[in-house]
């Protein structure tokens, strides 16, 4: 018998279509429907046979799945969930991909109706692309996945949505929402943030008689490949997660201004240590 | 006929190394001399076929040469310059790999004997090895290599480095040495400032019950690389390209304040104009 009987995703991208493919190849599904607002999308979803079938109405594509992933823009998530809630079957659980949780969470566990249940989750999966045809089986093969459960979660809802991360071959790693707000904000926004300021940095530079940018290479490029990502998206994040955002970005403001003091000062003792630290938190985590 | 007759290499690793093996490829050079303190590195480059022969003495080493290199760390080349311009034969021209251009050409030019030349370089290319093992032919090719004239550099000299450089595959561009350091200071040391920084402000991070590094992934992994560059290597170059780091330092700050405000503030036009700028600048490079 498969895990899930008929899965629901709203949004069928990247990440939902991705989830589709790996839990249909691996027979743990019975039915896929999605949902969505572009039919293109859709019809090329059930070409691709990511999904069985499509609704652009939630609450009618809802009815009756056991599983419903939510895989839209995160500041979309609680409104969604609020759409859907009234339609959900007995039993049925409410997951997420959101990349921020407090909010999320906070907002979507009181909208269920008894007996249904929802459970935040943060694949850490992703690449540049998006849409369905995009989507590929293997994208959470060896990726982490935060699941963040509350004191007010339900047991064999919380054990459902693990086995299905793990299905996909991902690490489950169980956090409370606070946590993982303040664990991405150090780990995956912060860096967003940096590298989109260094990027405006160079661009905005005018000191010299040309454009600066055009030299850019090496170490360079790879800031420019994550200050890339979708402006929208990241929009979204630091509005979402605004307080961890701001707790991290005070944070860095505190290292680099010992670091900008240690080369006004010339303190080529404390330059040295300042970057062999960076080295030795590198090598801790290899 | 070789472009070089006999090329000295004070420095035998991965920038010595490779520029030696190159131009030994194609033919343009009749012997190599390698010129450093470790005997072991140096017999490797010789059993390599890397260098014809080797001398712990540098004046010993550049007699002869028409073509001295010195690929040393950025602190040592002015020392080093100021140790063999006695030694040098007439014609003999003298060009460096530093990373940080104004110190050095204003050090090194005034040090040359009547009838020999000083020409600043500054290959950009490199890897995270080093030593003469880590060398190879193909490392400057497609790469740039930023060549820093002043007003009283000798023309032929000049040519004949740049030529030197194209033989080796890069495309050479002529910049003077308070530009260059500039824009390095844009493009390179301020990116590993902010990497520096990055990677220390989550490994510093103690608002969790655990050490987040461990969470590490994707966007973060990127900075960690760069932030495990040699930390003496680092060190001196902040210490020498000093003022222009500095600059940039602060223009980030500047940014990187304009960023944050726009987050606290909760300014969703204003994030995504942020993050739009980023991404067109990115495009404009592409």
């Amino acid at each position: 018998m498969p895990l899930i009987n008929r899965l629901a995703i709203l949004g069928v991208g990247l990440i939902g279509g991705s989830l589709a493919r790996i839990l249909r190849e691996k027979g743990e599904v019975g039915e896929i429907v999605g949902i969505g607002r572009g039919a293109d999308n859709l019809r090329r979803g059930v070409e691709l046979g990511v999904i069985d079938r499509y609704e652009h109405d939630p609450g009618e594509g809802v009815k009756g799945a056991d599983m419903v992933f939510v895989a839209t823009p995160v500041c979309t998530i609680p409104g969604i969930t609020a759409a859907i809630a009234p339609f959900l079957t007995p039993g049925a659980i409410v997951t997420d991909g959101g990349s921020v949780k407090e909010e999320i969470v906070d907002a979507c566990e009181p909208l269920m109706p008894a007996g249904c249940h929802f459970i935040g989750g943060h694949p850490i999966a992703g690449t540049e692309k998006s849409g369905v045809d995009a989507s590929f089986s293997t994208l959470y093969k060896g990726k982490r996945c935060i699941i963040t459960p509350t004191p007010a979660s339900d047991r064999g809802a919380l054990e459902k949505v693990t086995r299905m991360w793990q299905l996909a071959g991902s690490e489950v790693v169980l956090m409370d929402p606070v946590k993982h707000d303040k664990v991405v904000a150090a780990i995956s926004h912060l860096p967003h943030m940096v590298a989109y300021s260094l990027v405006n940095t160079v661009g905005d530079y005018d000191g010299c008689d040309e454009n600066i940018l055009k030299y850019s290479a090496g170490g360079f490029r790879d800031f420019t490949r994550i200050a890339s990502s979708d402006p929208v998206m990241w929009r979204d994040i630091a509005l979402q997660n605004r307080t961890a955002v701001l707790e991290m970005m005070d944070f860095f403001s505190g290292r680099y201004a010992e670091l900008r003091r240690l080369v006004a000062a010339g303190d080529g003792a404390g330059l040295e240590e300042f970057f062999t630290r960076s080295r030795q938190y590198r090598e801790s985590i290899l």
